[in-house]
C-alpha cells in the first residue's frame, strides 16, 4: 500500500532531520547502486507483510493466477489496447471496485477533477511516474489525466502492487507497467518501458525514492532538457536530490513534497495517534487500560503514541535526548525518565526517535516477564533485535507479526513486527491521509509545469505555503468544516492577502 | 508584572506574525513619538488592573505613602548609598520577601548563579535595562549581578513597578530608577538617569519595548560604540529594531527573544491552556461543564483554550481563516464553524486571533441572554467594544473587570475586562513563565556580551537553538525530568553533536 | 454563600457513608446540645473566609451599617409590614438584584414556576423552613410562594445570611429571621419566631442542619400531629433523623435529599472538577503542567480533582483504602501508591477521604520544599494541622487562607486554608450546582405534602427515583439538551413506563 | 471465546435492568424449551464470526481432523484414563499452550492457587460446569482443582469451545465433555455425561446461561438435595433463577455474579472503552479524528465509547432517554440530541441502548453516503436490520463483517456485523476482564460451598461485597498498585473493619 510512504519518515528524536540521519549513514549508496534486494529491506518487510495484514485490498484473485512472468504474456485491454504490463488484465473489475471505494475517501482529489472540468492545468503534461501502486494513487493518476495530462507509471517497490489496481488503470487506458513479486530486473524494465517508449518524451517526472530519477540521469540524461521539474515524495529521494543539488549536478526545479505541513502532521502525529492502538491490539488483543508505558521520544511520533495510550487509561513515561521537547512532555502530563529507570516496571516500550539502539540487549534483559516491545520510528534499528539472535534464547512465533522471545530462566518478550515499524507492518494508513499525500503530489506537479519561467530554479524546493494551505482547505469539506473569510478591512489590518498564505514560513503549527 | 510582556504578544489568528500586524497600522509610530498616554493605553488598563488583581505582589504598603515625588525625596540605603530613586526605601523588607518567594519558583536562574560561582560570564558587563520592576525582574537582575555584571534599571512602563521589590532592589545597591504612578517626565528622567551618569559607559543594553533603546539613539548615539548588543523581548521592540535595520540604521547586533521557541510555547499554549480557566472563574464563577463555547481562531493560544476547555466538560466550536489551523481543528475533535452559525447557541465566545472586529456588534446582538465574551488574543481590538457604547445599551458594573451590556429587551452580555486580554486583567500569570523569559533574556546577554568578533554583525538575530534549548533545559529539574544523553555512537548516527542542538531550524516542534 | 451546603458532604475515602462516619464521632451530639460556638466551628471558618472571597456577593453595604441588634430595631416594609427581622430593610435593593442575577441560573425552579400557573401543588403549605439565606435560597423560597405556600425563614447558620437578600425576601413580605452575626441567643429566638407565632400552623419543614427539627421536637412536640414531613439536606440532618427513626421517635415522614444522584454528583464529581483548579488558582496562582500530585481517596470527589488535574498536564497519583475503586483509578490511568512512596517527590497534596489524619506530621515532616497541601474532603480532619502547631515551626500568613509554615531549616509546607476544605474556602459553588439542590428540595416538599395517605410512614425515605429523573430533566434545557422519547414498542420491550423511572434503584449511574 | 460471556450483558439505554428486558420478550421461555438453534442464535452468530476472529486462540489445528463423531471415538489419555469426551485428545500440546498464555494474564486466580496450598477452600467440593470452553476457563478449573475440587464440565454453547483447550485438560484428567460443533442432541448428552455418573454426586452448580441448572431440575430433582449452592453468571440465567425464585422453585441459595460490581465496570466500561476503537479499526480502517459520531445510550457501555471516540478526535453526540444520565452526557461535554437532530451529517452511528428499533430504516434512509452503522448494546435489535432485507437495497458483502448496503441512488451504508455485536463480532476481549470474571465465579463458589449453615437460603444473592473487593485486591498486583490500610484509628473514626467492606451497598462508584 502507500502506507510504506510512511516507511521513508523519519520521526526524529523528536524528528531529526531527515537529511541528517540518512547523510550519516547513506552516504555511499547514491553512488554506489545497491541491489534491489539489499537497499529495500524495508519495502520488502512490509510488503510480506501486507500478505497477512487486514486490509481491504488483499488480493484475493491472485491464489488463481499463473505462474507465467507477465513480460511474457500478450494482453490486450477491451479497448484493444496492450501498451502495459501486469500480471493480469482480467482483474480489471476487482481493482476497478477498489478504487471506486478510494475515490470516496478521496475528497480532495475528486474535487480537483471537478474544478478541471473547464480549465485542464495539466494540458499538455506527459507525466512519468514511480510510485507503489495502490488503489490511491490509482486515483492519483486518473485525476492527473483528468486534468490534462498523459501517464506512464511503474512501481517504486518489488512487492508492493495490487496488481487488480494494476490491471484496472490498463483497462482504463493508462500504460501502467507494474506486478507484485517483481525480480531486480523486472523493476529497471517497467522503469524503462515508462521512460524510453517511442513517440513520448516525459516533461515532467512524479517519484517516491529516487529510482526512476536516477534512472533517467543515469540513461537518458538529455531527457531532462525537456523535463520542466520532479515531485519527490520519500525521505530518501528528497535526500538525493539536496545531494544532486549541493553537487551541483540537479538539472531542474525539484520539489520536496514530504515536508509539507500538512502532509507531515497527517503521516507522524493524527496517523501514529490511531494506528499505535491499532497496532498493539491487532497483535496482542492486550488492554490499555492501567498498562505503564515507556515511549522513546516526544516527536510528532512520540506524541501521537503518548496522547492515545493516555487517553485509554495507561500510565505513560517519555525519555527524550532534546530538552525542548522533554520540557513539552513535562507541560503534557508525562514523566521525563531515562529509559533505565523504569525498564523493570513498564509492561510496554515504544520506540519514536528515528534513532539506533535506543533499545539495547542490556534493557531487554531487565525487562519484565511479558513486557511487549515495538517500534514506531524510523527503519528496523531502534530495537536491537540482532542482539536478540542469540543461542540462549529461544524465539517462538505466537502469531503472525508477534514473537516472543525466551529467556532461559523462563522470561518472555513480546516483539512486534521484530522490530520493524509496527504502524506499517501491524496497522493500515487510512486513505484520508494518503489523500493528503497525493493531493500535495498532484498540487506539486501542477505548480512547476504551470509556475512562470524564473520562478523555480535547477533547486530543491518546499511546497510553497499557499499550496499547502490549499491540500488542507480542499480536505475541510470531509469535516463539514467551514472556513471563516478575512473582510478586506481585516486583510488590511494583518497585511494578508485574503487568500493566503496566513502565516510565516517559520510558523509552527 | 512581568505579566504584561504578554500584551505584546501575538497569537495571530493562529499566529499572525507579529511584525506584520504591527506593521501595518503603527509604521508611523516611529517617527512621531507618541505620548505616553497615547501609547500606552493597554499597559495602563493593565496597571489598573492589578490594582484589583489578586496578585501576591499587591502593594500593601502604598496605602501608608506619603505623597511627595520620589525626586524631591533625599533616601540613602542602610549603607549610606543613595544613587537610586525609588518610592520609599523603608519598604525593602517587603520587597526580599518578595524577591525570595520568586527566587523559589525561578530555578534556573539561581542555577545559573551557582554554574557561575567560578567564572563570572558577565565580568565587566556594564548593562542598562528597562523592564518592568517586580519581583522575578529582580531575580534576574541580581543573577545579573552574580555572573559579574553591573546593572542601572529603569522601568518600562509608568505603572507597573512593585515600589517594594524597587526599595529591595535599592537596598541591595542596585540604582534602581521607577516606581508606581510615574509621569510621562519621570519616565524619561529615568531612564536617562540609567544612562547618563558619570563614570558610566554601558556596554549592553536590554530592552522591553524599545523605549530605552529609542533614548540612546536619540540622545546618545556615540553610546553604541562602546556597546556590544541589544536584547529585546517585547513584539513591539523587536519590530522597532527590524525597522532599523532594514533602514540600515541598527549599528550594534541585536537579539530578538520574543521568538524562541520555549518563550513562545510557554507565554501562549501552556499559559493560556490554564488562565483561560483561570480568568473565567475568577470573574464569573461560571460552570465550564456542557457549555457552549466557541474560540476564534486556533493558533497556540486558541489551542490552549479548546483543549483546556473540552476538558472540562464544555462543547467547542472553533473558527479560523488558515485552513491548515482549521484542519487541526478538525483533527482534535472540534466543529470548525463560522461564528454566525453559532453565534446564537454560545454560551462564551473567546477571541484569540490577532485580528480585529473578529466579534462585531452585529454578532452581539444576536448572543443569547448571558452570553460570556472576552478575549484572549492581542490589544483590545478583536471584539468591538466601541460599537457598544452606544445610547440604547445599558452598561452596568457588576463586579471588577465585569460589564453586563443590557439590550432595551433585557438581555445582557457579559463582558469582561472591556475586551482587553483577560489572561492579563482577571488572571495572573504564574512565575514558572515568567521564569522562562527572564532565563531566555540573561542567556542572550551572555550569548552577546561573549560572541567572538564576527558571529554577530549588525542586525537582529533570533536565540541560537542551543541557546533556546539550554533554557528550556534550565528548567527540567523543576519537574525532576531526566534527560537523556545520546551515546557517541548515536550521536555520530544521526549526525548531531551529543549537545545540541537537536533539531534544524525550520522543525516545528 | 448556600456553598457551605457543602459542608456537611461526606466524600469519604472515596464516598464513605456519612452516617457512619458522624456516628462515631458524634453519637453524643444530638443529646448534650452543643453550644453555636463549638459545634458550628466548620462553619464559621467558611463565613470568616467569605469576607475575603471574590464572590458577587460580598455584603458590600455591610460597612455603613450601625451596630444596635436587629432584635432591637423596629423596621417596617414599604407596604407597612414589619412581620421580619433582618439587619436592615433598606437594602433591599441591592438584595434583589443579587436575587435577579441568581433567577438567571436557576432555570429549573423559575420553569416549575411557570408550570404550576394553573396548578399550585402547594396550595394550602405552610412550611417554616431553616437554611442559609442567599440569594438562591430566596429563588427557591419565592418559588415555595409561587406555588402556593406560606414560607416563615430562619437561619441554620450564625454567619453565612446575607443581609441584603434578607432584606429583600423580607421587602417582599417573606417573615424571614435572620442576619449575619447573630449570637447564640439570637439563633434560636430567630427560629423560634418563624415556628411559634399567633395564628400560623406549619405543615411543612425544610431543615438543613436540624436545627429546625430538634427545636420544634423539643419545645412543641404537639405540632408534629399537622405536619405532613420533613425535608432534610445535609449530612448531620439526616443522621439525626436515622438516629430518631432507630429509635422510634420519629412521628412524621422525613426526605433524605442528600443522597439523590443528580444532586451528589453535582456536589462531588462535577463541582469538584473544577473547584480544586479554581481553589489551587486563586490561592497560590500556580501552574498545573508538569507538577506532581498525590490525590487521596478515589471517591466522586477524587475522581474530579483527579481528572480535571490530569487534563492541565499534572501527573497525578492516588492513595485509596478499596480495592475497587483503587482498580478505578488504575484503569483510569493514575498510579496506586502509599503516601509514603510519594511523599518526598509530590508538589501538591489533595486529601479527599472523608477520614481523619491521612496527612500526618511524619508526612509533613518528609515533604519537599514548597509543597501545597490541601483538603478537598470531609470536615478539617484530614490534615493534621494541630500537628504543625509546635514551637519549632514557623508560622506565616502569606495571603488570605495562604499559611506557609516553616520547618528549621528553611523548607516551607504551603498550608491552605488551614486543612479547611479548600473548594468552600477558597473557591466558590456554581449556582448551577445550587440550583439543583434548591430544585430537589422544592420537589421533595411537593412530592410529601401531595402523596397519598399511606404512601410515606413514619421513617425517612430517599427522593423518589421520578423525582430525580425529574430534577435532572428540568436543568437539561440549560445545555439545550434534547430527551429522546420511547415509542410505545420500546417502552413494552424494556417494561418501562414511558415516564420513567428509567432504571432499578442499585443502577450505579 | 469467553468473550460471548457478553453477549448476556444488557447495558440498557444506560443500563436498562436487565431482568425487564428479557422479561418483556422471554417471559413464555422458561416453559417452553426451545431449541438449541432457535434460542442460541446470538451464540451461533458468534461462534461463527470466531472463525474469522484475530484471536490468537483460532483452531489452527481443526482443518486437519477428522469429521467422526466424538461420541464415535475411543480416545484416552496419556495416562490411560478416558473419562472425557473432546474432538481430539491429541491436540493437547497446543491447547495447553493456550492455557499457559492465558495463566500469565490471570494473575488473581494464580494467586488464589498459591494461598491455597495450605488450607483447600474446596476439599470435597464436587463441581459441575457448564461454561465457555476456553483457554480462560481452563485456568479457572484448574484452578478450583489446586483449590480441592472436583469437577466435571460440559460445554454452554454448542459453537464456541476451543477443542485443543478441551484436549488438553482431558489430558490433565480433567472430565471434560465438549467441541466445537455439537448437535442439539450432543449438547444435552454432554451435560448429562458431566451430571449423570457412577459414584459422583455434584455439590456445586457452576452455570453460564442456567441450561445445567434446568437439567438436573428437569431430569434429577433429587440432587438438589445436596447441592450447595449455584453460582451463575450470564443475564439470562440470573433472570430464569430470579423467576424459580419468585415461583418459589428455587431449593438451593443461588449467586448472581453477573452484577458485581467489578465485573460490571470491565465488563462494559472498560472493555469497551477500547473495543469499540478496536471493532471499528479492524472492520473499516477509518481514521476517528475528526469524524462525526453519535452515540445512542449513555450507559456504561455508551460512556466508554463516548470517551475513547472523543479523545481520539471525534466529535461525539449522544442520544438518552434518561435525564440523569442524559445530564452527565452533557456535564462529560458531549450534545445531547435527538437522532433525526443529526443523522443527516453524522459519519458513524453506534446503539449502545438494550432497546430495540434506536436506528430505524427511517434514519437508515437518512444517513449520508458511507456512515457506518454499528451496535456495541444488547442482542442484535437496536439497528432494524430486517427493515434492509428489501428489494431496492443492494447488499455486497465487502469484508468479513462488513457490508455495503447500496440504495438506488447509489448511497451506501456500512453496516457492521450485520447489527450484531461489534465488540463480539470484530474484536476480542481481553483476558484481563475474563479473569475478573472468572475470579468472581471461583470467589462465589467458595463463599456458598463454606458458608455456615443459614447465612444464605433458597434466594438469589448477589456477590457479598467484601468478595467483590476480594477480586478488585486481587487484580491490583497486575498494576503494581499498592493500596493503603486503614489505621485502627481511622478505620474506628469511619466505623469500619479495617478489611473491608469499604462501602455500604448504595454506593455508585
Amino acid at each position: 500500500m502507500l502506507s510504506n510512504k510512511k516507511k521513508y519518515i523519519v520521526n526524529g528524536n523528536s524528528g531529526i532531520k531527515a537529511q541528517q540521519i540518512q547523510f550519516a549513514d547513506q552516504k555511499q549508496e547514491f553512488n554506489k547502486r545497491p541491489t534491489k534486494i539489499g537497499r529495500r529491506s524495508l519495502s520488502r518487510s512490509i510488503s510480506q507483510s501486507s500478505t497477512d495484514s487486514y486490509s481491504s485490498a488483499a488480493s484475493y484473485t491472485d491464489s488463481s493466477d499463473d505462474e507465467t512472468s507477465p513480460r511474457d504474456k500478450q494482453q490486450k485491454n477491451s479497448k484493444g489496447n496492450s501498451d502495459f504490463c501486469v500480471k493480469n488484465i482480467k482483474q480489471a473489475e476487482f481493482g476497478r471496485r477498489e478504487i471506486e471505494i478510494a475515490e470516496q475517501e478521496m475528497p480532495a482529489l475528486m474535487a480537483l477533477r471537478k474544478r478541471a472540468q473547464g480549465e485542464k492545468p495539466l494540458a499538455g503534461a506527459k507525466i512519468v511516474g514511480c510510485t507503489h501502486i495502490t488503489a490511491q494513487t490509482a486515483v492519483l493518476m486518473e485525476t492527473l489525466g483528468a486534468l490534462g495530462a498523459q501517464c506512464r507509471w511503474a512501481a517504486c517497490n518489488i512487492y508492493s502492487t495490487l496488481n487488480e489496481v494494476a490491471a484496472a488503470l490498463a483497462e482504463n487506458g493508462f500504460p501502467v507497467f507494474a506486478w507484485k513479486g517483481e525480480s531486480e530486473d523486472d523493476f529497471w524494465w517497467c522503469i524503462d518501458r515508462c521512460v524510453n517508449v517511442e513517440g513520448w518524451q516525459p516533461n515532467m517526472i512524479l517519484d517516491d525514492g529516487g529510482d526512476l530519477t536516477h534512472w533517467i540521469y543515469k540513461k537518458y540524461p538529455n531527457m531532462f532538457k525537456k523535463i520542466k521539474g520532479i515531485v519527490e515524495e520519500s525521505v530518501t529521494g528528497v535526500h538525493r536530490l539536496y545531494q544532486l543539488s549541493k553537487a551541483g549536478k540537479l538539472c531542474v526545479p525539484a520539489m520536496n513534497v514530504n515536508d509539507s505541513v500538512t502532509k507531515q502532521k497527517f503521516d507522524n502525529l493524527y496517523c501514529c495517534r490511531e494506528s499505535i492502538l491499532d497496532g498493539l491490539k491487532r497483535t496482542t488483543d492486550m488492554m490499555f487500560g492501567g498498562k505503564q508505558v515507556v515511549v522513546c521520544g516526544y516527536g510528532e511520533v512520540g506524541k501521537g503514541c503518548c496522547a492515545a495510550l493516555k487517553a485509554m487509561g495507561s500510565i505513560v513515561y517519555v525519555t527524550e535526548i532534546d530538552p525542548i521537547c522533554a520540557l513539552q512532555a513535562c507541560m503534557d502530563g508525562f514523566r521525563l525518565v531515562k529509559l533505565n529507570e523504569v525498564i523493570r516496571q513498564v509492561d510496554i516500550v515504544i520506540t519514536c526517535t528515528g534513532n539506533k539502539n535506543v533499545v539495547t540487549r542490556e534493557h531487554l534483559d531487565r525487562m519484565k516477564n511479558s513486557c511487549i516491545v515495538c517500534n514506531m520510528g524510523h527503519s528496523n534499528t531502534e530495537i536491537d533485535v540482532a542482539s536478540l539472535r542469540t543461542p540462549e534464547l529461544t524465539w517462538e512465533r505466537v502469531r503472525s507479526q508477534v514473537d516472543h522471545v525466551i529467556w532461559p530462566d523462563g522470561k518472555r518478550i513480546v516483539l512486534l513486527a521484530e522490530g520493524r515499524l509496527l504502524n506499517l507492518s501491524c496497522s493500515t494508513v487510512p486513505t484520508f491521509v494518503l489523500s493528503i499525500t497525493a493531493t500535495t503530489q498532484a498540487l506539486a506537479l501542477i505548480e512547476l509545469y504551470n509556475a512562470p519561467e524564473g520562478r523555480y530554479k535547477q533547486d530543491v524546493y518546499l511546497l510553497p505555503k499557499k499550496m499547502d494551505e490549499y491540500v488542507a482547505s480542499l480536505h475541510l469539506p470531509t469535516f463539514d468544516a467551514h472556513l471563516t473569510e478575512l473582510t478586506d478591512e481585516q486583510a488590511k489590518y494583518l497585511g494578508l492577502n485574503k487568500n493566503g498564505p496566513f502565516k510565516p514560513n517559520y510558523y509552527r503549527y
